[in-house]
């Protein structure tokens, strides 16, 4: 995306480009049929719970004048809009903790000064958030966006992980005040006394954890070796509400011999009880407002719109990374105005408004893509089988593949990416049928099953796709709305479970993002440091030395540590996010001066920093990218990735084999010469080889069948075999 | 061990082989230095704690007649006894359920006879204890453990999977316990109020749970990635009885806000408290008792002879199998007769007998086994270092270390086995040089760092040795002894963290037992059952049809829940053993009815069946075994390896791949072609080529370098290389 601050020229672009795919965005997602479901249960929980419970926090801070029944009104109304008419449609909105956070602190601002009080701090709000509109739609007219490109790794890796940090702190401290008697509540109750309060603490644990290791364990279903193909997809679908579901249960078990409080579930007025909507009609009382706080509204107004803008960008940039393949473009600009719509009206009817929400974002685009895996692959074997049944040759077999394939294809409607995609679409199936036909003599021949099991193989075949569409985005939005009626059910949800799902989500991020992985990296033992380099792992953990890794890391941790702290300020806290946009100049002029170049590139590639040269990168990354999915087994794999950044190659031989030299003899001797020369960047690219990918698995799993592949390519020329 | 049932012969072969290693029994303890310490604690744990609760179990069934002083006492002086003249040094000493069942048994009876009563209770046990050395006595002269060998994998592994169920049980119905009034308490305490009752059941979840998982994670701990190796090896170590005080340590933390009683903790006098040492002089009142009672007494006698005759003999077999290439001979007649002595000894001073325990013994000997491994390695790594310091070449340092390894080796005083073992024992060190040679040109050049990473390479090169020695039995057997004096510090280990390590042990002995695969097997998903191939698995899974497997299986799980059923009967309970010993004419007479031979032989091997074809099994197993060791990243596998039967020969290629057909070309286009020619066991026999292992650890891994390598051994034929 080139950097226009040319007026409205972004948003033009932006609905440009995807006006032509408005239509796909729709069909799409109805050919994927009931599977749909999948992808939105699992969002509409990620969504729904956190709504929930930051409802419930915003009743506490505001005496009840805002409650989870206005949080979840706002999440389904903007989620629902932005879904029909937004431009980003893996974009999930949400009511999200800096809100929360906001709102509390004007309201603590507002409900002492007498002329507004709580009375008026609706109404006041509703200004705030017309200035907050205002702005934003400066923001987007003016192009504001297009520095997105400035938000490398770095910023977008260290935000996503203080988000984690942030759930994590909302799951261990409702833990802890499962032990307190909570404020709203009376202390006169039995279950406040201290035996049964105890009491509630432990069973709070026990529901928690419960939750939070079944909901990890669930998501990894689908490599469980027991349990019918069809059962464990199911439980890595619809495991974790599943469990939601299950641990609810269990906290009814003992039911009879405890007092009615044990354990404390979700708090929240159901929508038809009094004061649960007074906050509609707010708009006739904006006028009273005193004009002095009118104007000072602006103040918190640019807060939330920095916000706002910030975090909208990096959720909708994180749904949307390299990796996706997506086939259609972003559209940041146009997005961000229609925020500014639907700020200013939340703000009129008096509901905290939504905005793009980290990790669901992510979370949505990963479970789409899990879901067009399964879908190629399905109709991948069934015309495989066909063709076996009709036994006809490989030569067939492979024609009728590519053709169902390319019938999968979504209209090609964004030239540069879904060329490339489209360039190597079944290049894995390509590849592996010319060796199983060399291996069987011709093209000819029938295939033998016991060579080539399908069943078995397709997933080496797969590159990594994503349904885009908007269905799965709107039906979860209008879910959440369903909620708000839903109510009396939530509430039959103990809270604990609600603290295990938060840990849920934060571990749930972890994976994938490189930042992590470098602070594990740190406390990997020297010693275990080459399994690093046996499993996936990114280009740095080669190229770059590791005091050079280290010295980032730290950096980056004690940055993140400064932000973090910086969340507990009373008031400034919210503002935690002009820290991390401060890392766009930190990364782009400071950094420089203390990192090479070229390490600087590994660690946190920056578009405006690419030299032509490593565009080599982007075709192989993708290439790379699109043969990760090979390994997903049924799309395990893809369960385990969530956010990775731009132009990242990522290789996995070890140092230690790039250091020997190869000769023909040593390539049959032991993997690590082979690979060596296979892997070894430079020969790599001289010889247009990919890198082969080993992994944890065992020479039978895909990847290493690969890497035998690769292997053969040179074998042949080394020995007089071919 | 040959059937000899010609009186004292089996009593005077055991005695001649264990005299002659019995010097280097010591010294081989006392040079492996303090590092002799994590296996003795690690059995004094797994002996201790079960030990000590169910002298609860015990207290609780004789009104405090016996308690867990006595029971400590006598598996201390039994152990103790044991491990100085005892035949077979790696086998457990204990008190065990059925021991404490029958003693129940007993005192139920007595307590009601007005001519004996409790007061007389000890001093007619007495009597039984008489009675059954008797038999003991009788049964070893005899030689009537000869037939152990009868006992095949059917049985041993049936009993081993059914005292994981007990413990178990043990540890579930503690827990439930935990929310209930102990029957020796008074109810009007506090801590028994419904509230604190139900929050002490909750917080021994909490407890029980966090030891369990926590212990479970320890034991991994070698392979973990992040730590120092020393901090790694420390943990799995020492890892259970760390979190054994680690999660005490967390039971306190609540301390100042709930009453003394929660969480509930051991109970059990100090040895000094009144009514705890009354036992030792019943010696004096044996002659009180009624002539009746003591003939009497021959009839539960009876039951406990078979009993102990049982227990001992499969726990003295599961702690010897093959696997664990023991060097030094077995000896059932001596131990047995040696039981004897022990069981009037204890009978005498009033304390219940101990007898050989599963899954105690088996641990040991495996927890021995990594030791034994990290003594060889340490020692070769060090030599292979000084080599490479000393730039000599290839050829002297495979000599050095050959060297280091003979002067590591325990005399060879056994025969056969060591022969085979010696012929072997730096086999892979041996191969992997000649191959380096190869690929380096000549054995004089010195060297190379890069190629030939000892550190990581080591592992693969030593065969499973086991650190066979008294020194370990004789430590914990003393630190058990230590117990009765530290027991006010033991009573502060929570009763919740019992049962979690009850659930522990359970879980810990069932990697490695064949019955519980083949259930896990049942329950794989047909296409997942290529999995099982890929990893480590047994010859069956290859050569007998599935269905029969399942039907083998499904009648084997019957059999268990029948005799699992038979512990629930109030007196015959104690007899569950009669019905596994029926199993052996079962195995014997009925059930080659049913099965094929062939498959039968691969399913459950007995030796009396055995035709000298089946020989090679034993020679290739054994080369198989030791080699088992080279995955051992720093005995990780050994962790993770248990009870194996006699005459097992485990192949890791898979169907799919024995099926095609290879060709010179396939031998480098995958795996699967390779793996098929090096494994198909036909060709692998022919060529004396052992089929390669592959493991879910990655090419890098061992045993996938080693796959690599014996496919060198071919590749080179098919290319023009050398």
């Amino acid at each position: 995306m080139e950097e226009t601050f040319v007026p409205f020229r972004g948003i033009k672009n932006d609905l440009q480009g995807r006006l032509l795919c408005y239509k796909q965005d729709w069909t799409g997602g109805l050919r994927a049929g009931f599977r749909i479901l999948a992808p939105t249960t699992y969002i509409f929980f990620a969504s729904a719970i956190p709504v929930i419970s930051f409802g419930e926090q915003l009743e506490k801070n505001t005496d009840g004048v805002l409650t989870a029944v206005q949080t979840l009104a706002s999440t389904a109304l903007c989620g629902i809009i932005h879904s029909i008419i937004g431009g980003q449609p893996l974009l999930i909105l949400g009511v999200a903790e800096p809100t929360v956070l906001m709102y509390t602190f004007m309201f603590n601002f507002a409900k002492d000064r007498p002329d507004l009080g709580p009375k008026l701090f609706l109404a006041w709000t509703g200004w705030v958030c017309v200035w907050t509109s205002g702005l934003l739609f400066l923001l987007a007219i003016l192009g504001a966006s297009s520095i997105i490109n400035r938000f490398t790794r770095i910023a977008g890796e260290l935000f996503g992980l203080l988000i984690a940090m942030l759930f994590m702190q909302e799951a261990i401290k409702g833990l802890i005040d499962e032990f307190r008697i909570p404020g709203r509540e009376s202390p006169t109750l039995t279950e406040f006394q201290p035996s049964w309060r105890f009491a509630n603490g432990m069973f709070a644990l026990v529901l928690s954890f419960g939750l939070f290791l079944t909901a990890l364990r669930s998501r990894k279903a689908r490599s469980w070796r027991y349990g019918s193909g069809w059962l464990r997809g199911f439980i890595a679908d619809y495991g974790v509400p599943l469990m939601v579901l299950v641990w609810t249960a269990v906290s009814y078990i003992p039911a009879g011999s405890i007092p009615k409080g044990i354990p404390r579930r979700l708090f929240s007025p159901n929508p038809w009880s009094p004061g649960a909507y007074e906050n509609w009609t707010i708009i006739k009382d904006m006028l009273n407002v005193p004009v002095l706080y009118i104007i000072g509204a602006f103040i918190p107004a640019t807060m939330i719109a920095v916000l706002y803008y910030f975090d909208h960008s990096v959720a909708s940039q994180l749904a949307q990374q390299k990796e996706f393949n997506l086939r259609k473009p972003p559209s940041f600009h146009y997005d961000l105005l229609l925020l500014g719509f639907m700020v200013i009206l939340c703000g009129l009817i008096g509901i905290p408004p939504a905005n793009g929400v980290i990790p669901q974002s992510p979370m949505h685009t990963k479970s789409l893509a899990t879901l067009k895996h399964q879908l190629l692959r399905n109709r991948l074997v069934e015309t495989a089988r066909k063709c076996i049944r009709e036994n006809s040759s490989l030569g067939q077999m492979y024609e009728s593949m590519q053709e169902a394939y390319q019938h999968m294809q979504t209209p090609l409607v964004y030239q540069e990416p879904s060329a490339l995609c489209d360039g190597q679409g079944l290049k894995e199936l390509k590849d592996s049928t010319i060796q199983l036909a060399s291996s069987m003599g011709n093209m000819e021949a029938p295939i033998d099953e016991t060579v080539f099991d399908i069943e078995n193989e397709i997933d080496d075949l797969l590159p990594v796709e994503v349904k885009e569409q908007r269905l799965s985005n709107l039906l979860q939005a209008i879910m959440v709305g369903g909620c708000v009626a839903a109510m009396p059910f939530l509430k039959k949800i103990p809270t604990s479970v609600l603290w295990g799902y938060f840990a849920f989500m934060a571990v749930e991020s972890l994976p994938g993002n490189q930042f992590w992985e470098r602070i594990l990296l740190l406390f990997t033992a020297p010693s275990r440091r080459y399994k690093v380099l046996e499993d996936y792992h990114a280009t740095f953990v080669e190229t770059v030395p590791f005091k050079t890794i280290a010295m980032f890391t730290i950096f980056q941790t004690a940055y993140l540590l400064v932000c973090f702290g910086i969340t507990w300020v009373p008031i400034a806290g919210v503002l935690f996010p002009l820290m991390i946009m401060l890392l766009v100049p930190v990364r782009q002029y400071i950094l420089p001066k203390f990192f090479k170049g070229a390490h600087l590139q590994d660690l946190d590639a920056a578009e405006y920093e690419e030299v032509p040269a490593l565009s080599f990168n982007f075709t192989s990354q993708e290439r790379e990218l699109s043969r990760r999915s090979s390994f997903a087994d049924h799309g395990e794999v893809l369960d385990g990735m969530i956010t990775r950044g731009r132009g990242e190659i990522r290789r996995t031989c070890s140092l230690k084999m790039t250091s020997s030299t190869a000769t023909p003899t040593k390539d049959f001797k032991s993997t690590k010469s082979f690979s060596d020369r296979v892997c070894s960047p430079r020969i790599a690219e001289l010889r247009g080889i990919q890198s082969p990918r080993f992994g944890g698995r065992g020479p039978f799993s895909p990847r290493t069948g690969e890497a035998r592949q690769s292997n053969l390519g040179k074998s042949g020329q080394n020995s007089d075999i071919n």
